[in-house]
């Protein structure tokens, strides 16, 4: 590919600031983020399908499907979701502060918000924040930003490309959080994605929801699809390139560049997910189409009694193979085949041979390995990245407080 | 109701014996059980429905199809599942030694397996075993059968009910294993239901799917849904009474009497889940229709999030309402109303109130409570019983040898 990796987050590209402080609103530690384009950026975004959706999600739809925003403020310790009219209120009043501070309008300002559901923000702390975070942005407060958002996160998650477009070095910065609550179609999650290339705002919609397809969508923690879930993309054009589109020659070029930050970071996020002490690429192929292919994938994933096997190193290819019998997707179990990295597990249903078991525990005991399962039907495939389950994770998620 | 809960499993009915064994599949305790009926009897099954079946499921289906069975041998420690043709051969053998042993035809006797998957069964031993049990059945022997079948069950799961039909004392007796791969579709559950009543063939198949609709496949611990999941009633009209269908007098009194000995050992499964701390009935009404129902009751039930807070006592409803709005089912998140026994925790889909944490607090402190979802748009309901996820859980399954 013609891109590199480069260091830094959303305030790589050009004409970008950011800032994290601590507000107030979390008992310690950092709790509020601001990213800022110094010009009016074309917008995309990718939100919850859940039904129950936060306040600040329906804001950020509605500034989306206007397509130009200039700024996104963003808060951890509260998810400001199912708090009714005075939640859509606060969300409404989060942009308008941001925007005051800034000197842009209110409908420039994207907001983002994840913690506990159910809480009323705590709108002096909140407005307070705002006007110190509005004064503070700047080109060094990409990583100040990113550990603001950070809710179970034990590490902070950003990423960054370059490649040049028209002859003109275009950047590509994001950053992300998890790290519970984490579905394939979108959960706790939020990411950032910045670039200062020019793009056209519909296909950087398209560009968005394609990367985010095989990203953000395939990952797992536990299988719980949240109320907050966001992934913002800003373009300022700041980078002098001639308007990106679907018809540019480097279009291909550009939206790869944004696949590899988007897995990038999806990928720190499942391997940051709640007490994840494994992190497993999980391959289908072989399946009738790929729907079935990924009904299998995330039934493997989601599964219980996979996730903790993984955690356990137990060589246990039996609860792998069940579930693969219950994802919905069809089948003849006497094809098929299961694979632990290379090492044929499972040949037409059944264990491969006598050194099966010794085989799985060698893969197994290492931190990372793909499991890969073929139908032997036709050509569907897909892949998903999941973690395991282990005491840890009961632990985080029994004594997180509401 | 007019019927009695007595003491006693499934040789409570006239005209069943049983026995329990250690024959040696297991590295310790027993592993063999055996019901045998006096008279041959009508039989029913309810079984999995996941594609990736075993052995012995496939042979008992085959069994219940022809509608007439004398006895049941069952093994725990080997699931007999993905084991190729080499399994149904052994499927087959076992219900031929059993025949051997009790003189009747092989195509009488019913095969159930539980254990791990993928491992054949040794013959040598389960041979010898055969032997050795259908020498042993007795009137005395249902609870050492109870004991026979559990893998990671923590205790023995028995139910008995009486009630008269023209003048006869019927009886039905029960006993069941969990405790993990338990979903509501059948999971790694076996039930075993016997009745002294005569009955029809094909309504007593009828009043099984009735009774494991409303038990059997209402239950969760873990979501994952076995190979080997089989529900097995035999009717051998020892009682004396005028045959039982649908148009009977007394069928309604029948099938509430089995439905109470289903639900009875569903809860006992539900209650020794593996790992668990809390038994929750989860109920969902005011759905558009029973089918979404259903789905909330399982998204709730299934969420890990829900299940760790309920272990970790944490009053966190917002977990609840999260998988409410990614269950598929319609709503209104404004209208969604959420209830810990009687006391309303949500209302219009926001907190109701000041101390709704301190009185969900003191509910879920309890070991048995109910979580009741009110989405106010139609006469949909249903419910799920369900349990907790505890580190205990995890531990099971990790450290679990294939």
């Amino acid at each position: 590919m013609n891109f590199k990796i480069i260091d830094g987050g959303v305030t790589a590209p050009k004409g970008f600031k950011a800032a994290g402080i601590a507000a107030g609103i979390k008992k310690s530690g950092k709790d509020m983020a601001l990213i800022v384009s110094q010009q009016s950026s074309a917008v995309a975004g990718v939100f919850t399908t859940n039904k129950v959706q936060a306040a600040p999600v329906l804001l950020c739809k509605a500034v989306t499907a206007a397509g130009k925003a200039s700024a996104i403020i963003i808060n951890s310790g509260n998810a400001n979701a199912c708090t009714g009219a005075k939640g859509s209120e606060a969300a409404a009043l989060m942009a308008e502060f941001t925007a005051a501070g800034l000197g842009v309008e209110p409908s420039q300002v994207l907001v983002c918000s994840t913690g506990a559901i159910g809480v009323s923000l705590p709108m002096d702390i909140v407005e307070e924040g705002v006007l110190s975070i509005t004064g503070a942005a700047s080109v060094e407060g990409g990583q100040a930003a990113a550990e603001a958002i950070m809710t179970t996160d034990t590490v902070s998650k950003t990423a960054a490309v370059q490649l040049e477009i028209d002859g003109k070095t275009v950047t590509i910065g994001g950053m992300a959080k998890g790290a519970g609550m984490i579905e394939p179609n979108m959960a706790t999650m939020l990411a950032f994605l910045t670039t200062d290339a020019d793009v056209n705002q519909s296909d950087l919609q398209e560009c968005l929801t394609a990367a985010s397809n095989v990203s953000f969508n395939r990952i797992s923690v536990d299988g719980d699809q949240s109320t907050n879930d966001t992934v913002l993309f800003l373009a300022n054009g700041m980078a002098g390139n001639s308007s990106l589109n679907k018809g540019h020659a480097d279009w291909a070029s550009f939206v790869a560049a944004v696949e590899t930050v988007a897995m990038d970071l999806a990928v720190k996020i499942v391997k940051d997910g709640e007490g994840a002490t494994k992190f497993v690429t999980v391959n289908v192929r072989g399946a009738q189409d790929n729907i079935d292919a990924l009904k299998v994938c995330r039934a493997i994933a989601n599964s219980l009694l996979v996730k903790t096997s993984w955690f356990g190193e137990d060589p246990n290819w039996g609860r792998v193979i069940d579930a693969v019998g219950y994802s919905g997707a069809e089948l003849d179990p006497q094809k098929i085949d299961i694979y632990y990295d290379d090492f044929c597990a499972v040949k037409d249903g059944c264990s491969a041979g006598p050194d099966v078991i010794e085989g799985i525990a060698k893969v197994i005991a290492g931190e990372e390995f793909s499991l890969s399962v073929d139908l032997n039907l036709g050509d569907g495939a897909d892949t998903v990245y999941a973690c395991d389950c282990s005491y840890e994770y009961v632990k985080i998620n029994s004594e997180y407080t509401t």
